[in-house]
């Protein structure tokens, strides 16, 4: 997801169009991207930490991105 | 996100990079988008109908995309 401070032209596009195509009281819109990664075995505290390293430099921009990451258990036990 | 059954090379690059990059055990990767919608005032059944409608035909592309929606309540007593 875009920082807050960088202009975000796809978003604001979509409120405009939101707007047109009916729905009232659109504030604001931010588009960003989402990363649905499944992994084998458990996810222990060293797997977790190389994955936020890679979130955060390789699957976003630091520069001018924020990220943020999900953990969801798929499988009783896991 | 993209359906299933379609073929995502985006994803299946990320699924590579982050296992070169120190990440093991990377069953599958999947790349989407993400709107983060911001609106004034309650969210009632006519406004989420109509929201519900755009991101299905205007957010996504539904030949080749799901999508799901989560409401946030960004206030207290919203």
């Amino acid at each position: 997801m875009l920082k807050p401070e960088i202009l975000d032209p796809q978003g604001r596009a979509v409120q405009g169009a939101l707007g047109r195509l009916g729905l009232s009281g659109v504030a604001d819109v931010r588009q960003g991207k989402q990363f649905v990664i499944e992994l084998e075995g458990d996810l222990d505290d060293a797997r977790r930490a190389t994955l936020e390293e890679l979130a955060g430099e390789l699957l976003s921009n630091p520069v001018i991105e924020n990220y943020t990451m999900t953990v969801v258990n798929d499988e009783a036990g896991a």
